[in-house]
């Protein structure tokens, strides 16, 4: 049973998990799926109700029915590679790859389909809420009024970008200096631009940490980054903050684990990176879970083993107790 | 509660389910994404644990809390008829939407991560099998070799597009016209230039009749169109063909539609349009099940009312049997 990692050559945390893979002996195969066709072939046959299919890279080939899980990283666009690219061999690429792949019953980190609807931030907000977990005051909205009757209401607020992805191309960011930052909502500031595009307001969370849990599977690896008394208060994105406090490892409350299981069972995912600011009295706000999060940064800090915790789940046998959507298919011959 | 209807302004197979409903009184919206922002309008708050949402289109607003359906119909790309499109602003839009949309908890005709994975004709191929239907032997594949073997085993093959886009925009097809027919293989065929991308062999069923099965929740229409005795073995796809043999009303055989129900309840669909061979011994062959298939031609032929069964789907109150994807959220307060 054979471990498939899609992602792009230059990815240092697939890297890493490879890593370790090596070192427990499962047979893995990496592949990006820009090199089909070319680099990259595939073929599955469907011939008296059974599939028959199998992928081949660099002279391996592998047995699709074989396949333990599928690690969905950061894959580049199919048949982008080619000698003429276009979008319809592009499209014709990834139904033959993501279609066939969705069929073999091998276990996601994650499902692409529950990763596409895990990242919706509204949607995200709304699963928190409902999975237990304290979310700050939030609109998304398009009306100039309902932004001035909320900053009335929560005068301290900050504005993100609903989607998280560049401004520039539409595209989703592959690394994160390409995001747009967080902000502070200066007062009296006049709401009437939101007509033009949907806006996210949230209440500021006056924070005394920045938390990032990593939940892969089962574990749970949490990990703070305090906010050093002069911090500059404006500065409310950790993602951007020029303070050099380490991440340190912390347990998780056991409130905020509960919930946690429960938003990712009931998103269907595999893995899901956390973030939560942590006010003074020790409450963990939900700001957002990302489904394909980076962890590089934290296990470096923390020592923590966020490359093993993957490698395991790829590789453990036994029925899938973290994803639920194929549950009947998986279980059919 | 109302039912919420999302498709472009020119769509009559809309206007006849927008027609059914109004006789029945249940309040309804209709509404086209591409005029947010602009013409539609969105509000969402989050607070306290709660969710409070509006759109407003037309001078109406409704409250997304007392959404009872979505008809995801023939959407347009949203952000699309603002003063200065961008694919930044389309994807803003998009989230605010879509994931707002998503955490109401209305029932969807169809869910749209499902629907995603429901396009998908190699996991529809496979998940045919699974059902229990009779599907005609398939090859999908990269590998010139393979294609070699499989035309030696199944000499009378049709060749078809995997995803059924188009192959000049890469986008969903809107008409059928735009869509590629399916086309037999000439004896001798070189299969060398499977290679470049990946293609779709299938054997050929000899059909004696064409066979649409439109199910809406529970109920499932079929209609038959004959081959006349003088049919072109080469005209394969029926929405190709010339004959002018209308569709009539059959009965559903008790095997197939066990089979369909258990399809559509594992995609997690309310809706599916699926197309059948039936050959001379009266087996329905499956071909592919379109989750946002047209049904406006069959029930003119048969009067089947098929647009009636929609509005009564998306107007019913009740748990939904159909779909069972966010189970547990939507039994959440």
């Amino acid at each position: 049973m054979t471990v498939l990692i899609l992602t792009c050559e230059q990815d240092v945390t697939a890297d890493l998990v490879v890593a370790q893979l090596h070192t427990t002996g499962v047979p893995m195969v990496r592949l990006d799926p820009a090199d089909l066709p070319g680099g990259v072939a595939l073929s599955g046959e469907y011939v008296n109700g059974a599939f028959r299919g199998q992928l081949s890279t660099g002279g391996r080939l592998v047995s699709l029915n074989g396949l333990r899980s599928i690690w969905l990283r950061r894959p580049g666009v199919p048949a982008t590679r080619v000698a003429e690219p276009s979008p319809w061999l592009t499209e014709e690429s990834s139904q033959a790859l993501y279609g066939m792949l969705r069929g073999t019953g091998a276990r996601w980190m994650n499902d692409p389909d529950a990763a596409r609807r895990a990242r919706h931030k509204p949607w995200q907000i709304r699963h928190a809420q409902r999975s237990g977990l304290p979310v700050p005051a939030t609109l998304i909205t398009t009306f100039p009024q309902a932004a001035r009757d909320f900053a009335e209401r929560f005068p301290d607020l900050v504005v993100k970008p609903v989607s998280g992805t560049h401004p520039i191309s539409g595209a989703r960011p592959q690394e994160l200096p390409s995001t747009i930052p967080t902000s502070r909502i200066a007062p009296g500031t006049d709401f009437a631009a939101v007509a033009f595009g949907p806006t996210l307001l949230q209440r500021r969370i006056a924070k005394v940490a920045d938390i990032r849990l990593t939940v892969v599977g089962d574990r749970m690896l949490a990990a703070r980054k305090a906010l050093p008394p002069d911090a500059d208060p404006d500065e409310v994105d950790v993602r951007y903050a020029t303070s050099g406090s380490p991440w340190h490892p912390v347990d998780v409350p056991a409130r905020t684990a509960t919930a946690v299981r429960a938003y990712l069972r009931d998103a269907e995912l595999a893995y899901g990176a956390f973030d939560f600011v942590e006010d003074a009295d020790g409450i963990w706000w939900f700001l957002e879970c990302n489904q394909s999060g980076q962890f590089g940064f934290v296990e470096l800090d923390t020592g923590q083993p966020i490359s093993r915790s993957v490698a395991d789940w790829l590789s453990h046998d036994g029925p899938d107790t973290e994803t639920h959507r194929n549950g009947r298919m998986r279980s059919a011959p």
